[in-house]
């Protein structure tokens, strides 16, 4: 447990310790760790000597306006670097030299922590894949033929993913109005009036990968860093129009929110679970080692109300072998490539991880009679964990909210 | 007409001018131009004090590995560039210090030209569509409902573009082996058997456009630098297990092959050209003033034979279209963004811009009896344009050669 005041045994103790970007005031974005309710100003610590001594240069590395130097140094070092926090997080007898470089959260100025090379989206909640089909294809299998064979995937837009506490502008665009034909359709533009969250979790690469080398799903803690809670904004509207038959695109790609803190793979290593079970199995090549699950709780909290509590231990696709279906054809890891689990839903009600779900299309209103998002709503989403030391760490929260059109 | 030996006349004169990133041994990689068969080593140049007085610091912004930081400039120092490369390579008076300076382009080593932001694909050409409709779905309209109202895109793999002459390895994924039916499907893994090309032309984006702001169809040559052919390499076979519901991911991801040179659109002046036609008139923020089309004449050369002759002035919706679609929801541009057509293919068989439709679904062997790659075959794409001077500019040559999977 840490010295540092009212860590010990909160959520943010020695055996969580997010790493995120901040600065206060005037001063340049560095790395920070997160601890209590303190930002460690981690390049200063460093820079005291406690750095380990034939280690990485973490004082320069975490000096950098983000992560992705330091995530490129690869597992060995972020294993020395976590292993040293708790060193000198841990110990009393460092604190003298270290409190004064803690800063409290309130003070500091959270920055998008990692820049995001590629961003792809995956579709591993059977749950949420079922109800999606469902809802707008009542007459289908809810399925597709491909669901069970493969994690479904596709890329989305890096440039706009944004860091919690971001606003989020309600976009508009090309949409059917209400009782348009599709066969002689004449789309209007204009303001989405289905905007949704989709409740995910995002995998953050470290470690980059050559083009033509697929990396299998047993190197996955060699190459992923660390997970962040992710809002995946969705226009659906938007997105009923223009998805048919290159999948989603302006529907998704006006903002996507990520925590402030990535949460290291290490932390969770107590929140391992099974899969919920894959049926068939899958092919040799997305073949996985349990239990390759983890039990992350959400929590899609509107205007102060917890809406849903998502369970990530239901997906049916694990985050190990959505990477290795990301490159089983060759394709390239570069540090900060983002990939997000897709709309965690579990089996209940209340515990499906959109408004789509939640309303049924928009159909059957939930909570105060809510379906879409209205202009001034706020969406949080929380995270926890079992941690080490017996109690839950929490990850970083996501939030934003919405804007009027402009 | 430029002082260069052989430059005069030649499809590399003054109206012509791409930029890249060169390195010759060990020297590091920098931005060159291309004039004749040389590449003028850019920073070296505007270092000698050419570099126009009061303008940017060409000599710094040039010095770097990627186009980037000078795309990032905007369009005015663009044109003052431009301006002091025709003054520099167009008088006499700097033949004797300019002319150590000219590498042959035999001699350099060309590196991709810009690090690329986030890649969007579009779907711009009414005959593929029609082609790939016919051929996928027989039983249905050949267009999908939305086509005609807005050009359809989707987000391919960033990580993934590589410079011509990258070779390009036979990718492997998930397939259905022949005969295999889709309400039981056995997918199996191994290497695509259906490896294919799209002939398309990419756009450089320059000037960045913050998040909440649509870039108007009247700023498309504020924010896009230039152009480059573009070869979309796909596998057909994974392409049509994976892409319903999300649209194409690993069919797509593997690689996608871009031209060492950008062509500035300031030398494509003289080759605009009105749209064949839009019915129905797009909604508003899709109106485009004319011409809005480019005559740019491209050829699909397979082994060294001529196999088709795709028009981009075919195309249904234009550059200035497409970027203004993409960002009509808010999305932020970033310099380094790049967008491609999809591919063009026009009315006669000789002109389809992809062996999928040359060959009619393999159906329909076109050549000496081809139809998708085998391992071992070298694809090329040439594009030439009207240049100011009255005859054609050269856009860079896009190469690769497949390699068998490993």
């Amino acid at each position: 447990m840490s010295w540092v005041p009212d860590a010990a045994g909160s959520s943010y103790d020695l055996d969580n310790l997010p790493y995120g970007v901040f600065s206060v005031g005037d001063t340049p974005p560095r790395v920070g760790v997160r601890i209590g309710d303190f930002v460690m100003d981690a390049p200063a610590v460093a820079a005291l000597g406690g750095d380990p001594g034939d280690g990485p240069d973490l004082a320069t590395a975490w000096a950098r306006p983000s992560l992705n130097f330091f995530l490129s140094l690869g597992a060995p070092t972020w294993r020395i670097a976590r292993e040293w926090l708790v060193e000198v997080l841990g110990h009393e007898v460092h604190q003298e030299r270290v409190e004064p470089l803690l800063v409290p959260v309130d003070d500091a100025t959270m920055h998008l922590p990692f820049e995001v090379a590629d961003y792809v989206d995956f579709y591993c909640s059977l749950q949420h894949a079922t109800n999606v089909g469902r809802i707008f294809r009542p007459d289908a299998p809810a399925l597709p033929p491909n669901w069970r064979h493969l994690p479904i995937g596709y890329h989305g837009r890096a440039g706009t993913v944004v860091v919690s506490g971001t606003t989020v502008t309600r976009p508009s665009g090309q949409r059917l109005p209400p009782g348009s034909s599709r066969g002689a359709p004449t789309p209007e533009f204009g303001p989405t009036r289905r905007l949704d969250i989709e409740a995910e979790l995002g995998f953050v690469v470290g470690t980059p990968s050559p083009r033509g080398e697929p990396v299998p799903t047993s190197a996955f803690a060699e190459h992923v860093f660390g997970v962040t809670p992710l809002n995946d904004w969705s226009a659906r509207d938007l997105q009923a129009w223009e998805y048919v038959p290159l999948g989603p695109f302006l529907a998704k790609s006006f903002a996507t929110t990520v925590s402030a803190w990535v949460t290291p793979l290490a932390a969770l290593s107590h929140a391992r679970v099974p899969l919920p079970g894959q049926s068939p199995p899958p092919l040799p090549h997305l073949a996985v080692e349990e239990p390759a699950g983890f039990d992350i709780a959400l929590e899609i909290v509107l205007n102060g109300e917890v809406v849903s509590r998502p369970p990530y231990a239901s997906m049916y696709w694990s985050p190990a072998q959505m990477l290795a279906h990301l490159t089983s054809n060759g394709a390239s890891l570069r540090t900060g490539d983002l990939y997000a689990s897709g709309t965690i839903s579990g089996d209940e009600r209340d515990q499906r991880g959109s408004l789509l779900e939640l309303s049924w299309g928009g159909r059957e209103p939930f909570g105060s009679g809510r379906s879409f998002l209205e202009d001034g709503d706020t969406v949080t989403l929380r995270a926890t964990a079992p941690g080490a030391l017996g109690g839950r760490i929490a990850l970083g929260e996501v939030t934003g909210t919405v804007l009027p059109s402009v």
